[in-house]
């Protein structure tokens, strides 16, 4: 396989450049026209860390590697502009193999409206997908970082949680909740596989006045930590208001673990964390459920440091490790 | 090792941001406010296909896979700006190695005055690095692309040519051309291990009408097949005026390939070609002289298509294979 060739192919394969891209894909390096600020993100998916071949499609790790940079663009409230991707791959993936894990990548730019500017395809041992991702604003100012939630406002959370856990232990254990319905079934290993960067959600907590804001890779536990320390504050979140995705409960149950662990500390949901004033609770709800997702209050800021999940009993959910290199 | 531990090791020993830069690593993304037009490019380098672990050292990795992607700003005559940067480690690779590593990557980023920006680590069976950087211009027009190439142009060259091509194989056989002086086989290895983009030299020749440039990863042929179909024209080179690094020529005698190979098909020595008007040719020369390279007057640019490198006996040089994926 000629390096040269699989680039011609990929650029035919192109959906067309946004107004910004002056060149794109096939110089030395893309030129583009920002106006106002730019918000970039580099991330990376290796197979056997963050997806294994045998599991997903080319197509779906090529989605993953592209939607999970995008969700550190919708935890901006950025707008997607251009993303630059690496294929590393393995001898064995031909010519065909590579536009197949390609497509993947294609399709979920078209959908949301991201130029894919420029790349590289290099030989490696595993394949790995790297991807950087740059998003827009008006001004530096409106985007949402992590650190500025206030003491006094709401922590909300797009969408619902332990959906892409539950769906890697059915992927790992086909038999392990044989009577979850198949819809439920399929609907959570989707999460796991491909999963949806909350980009509109994202904007329209922005625009709402979302006073920090993070997305929800690695679980609320430790991406809540991020953002508490960024800001300076204690998160203080309850339990029993975590939305939970349908069959996460039985999927919980059939392994024998709390289901409020898959709500707290397992990651890739890639769910929005925000906070933001009491004030602006409703129309910030009606926004998100305008892009399609549900917003839920799930506890307060309060001065202190961290994260305290309070179960219904009253006492706190013990943290789980999730300082691990992956 | 943990992920969140080594990356705050990292974001102690960032050089100061840029003044683009409103918020740097250890957000969900980079804020940046761009003044103008952006020239962003990423590139890899894998361990065993770029560079290999035996032969070089850590903070030669994480110089080299900067310096690659620094080189490709350079082509654009862009001011660096921004990098972000993907460590992919392998087991055996502590924090400790990860920084050595790391320091590689930092101590170029302050040569050149870029800000790291952002950046992930994760754990992979190779050791990979992947950088993305985004450089800046006042407006899209005053960046240099491939594609100006005009008929009657000259063909020029910054610095000189063969060496890392040497010094690649004095690392794998060292005791191939033993009567080199022991400078001038430090030298080549250098070059090999160490590339130097050619940042202000880049910038100097779109600053005198450069119409057209690139820097030469793959090697003189492919990288010039490239402008010239990019352009639409024939880069017309003279074989004689190719400027080989001192020790080439011992080196290509040594193991029986004729050393204009060197110069013509072998990469990775990051020198800058361009075309521009023969007018400008004394000025370029000039300013190019001034950030510390020789600029070369080599070919002539004429309506046609390729390459054609002609040598003193009036043959052309058949042109090797280089569609490797690498």
């Amino acid at each position: 396989m000629g390096e040269f060739e699989l680039l011609a192919r990929i650029r035919e394969r192109l959906p067309p450049p946004g107004a910004r891209v002056r060149v794109g894909m096939g110089d030395d390096a893309a030129v583009t026209e920002p106006a106002g600020a730019t918000a970039t993100s580099i991330d990376t998916i290796v197979d056997g860390v963050h997806f294994r071949r045998g599991r997903s499609s080319l197509a779906q790790v090529g989605h993953k590697a592209l939607a999970t940079a995008l969700s550190d663009l919708a935890a901006m409230g950025a707008e997607p502009g251009e993303a630059y991707v690496v294929l590393a791959v393995p001898l064995d993936l031909d010519e065909d193999r590579c536009m197949a894990l390609f497509e993947g990548i294609a399709a979920l730019a078209e959908l949301t409206g991201t130029t894919l500017a420029g790349g590289d395809v290099t030989r490696s041992p595993a394949l790995a997908v790297t991807v950087t991702v740059v998003g827009h604003a008006p001004s530096a100012d409106a985007f949402v970082t992590r650190a500025g939630a206030q003491s006094g406002d709401l922590v909300v959370l797009t969408g619902e949680l332990g959906a892409a856990a539950a769906g890697l232990v059915l992927l790992e254990r086909p038999d392990a909740a044989k009577a979850l319905d198949a819809e439920v079934d399929a609907a959570l290993k989707r999460r796991q596989l491909m999963p949806q960067p909350r980009l509109q959600a994202g904007r329209a907590l922005a625009a709402a006045g979302a006073t920090a804001m993070i997305d929800l890779s690695d679980g609320l536990g430790a991406d809540g930590e991020h953002l508490a320390r960024q800001s300076g504050v204690q998160l203080r979140i309850d339990a029993a208001a975590l939305p939970l995705a349908a069959g996460v409960a039985t999927v919980a149950e059939a392994v024998g673990v709390e289901a409020i662990r898959f709500a707290a500390s397992r990651g890739e949901d890639y769910e929005l964390l925000a906070t933001l004033p009491s004030s602006e609770l409703r129309a910030a709800a009606a926004a998100v459920e305008g892009t399609g997702a549900a917003l839920t209050a799930v506890g307060e800021v309060v001065a202190g440091e961290g994260v305290e999940i309070r179960l219904p009993d009253g006492r706190l959910l013990a943290p789980e490790g999730f300082d691990q290199l992956g």
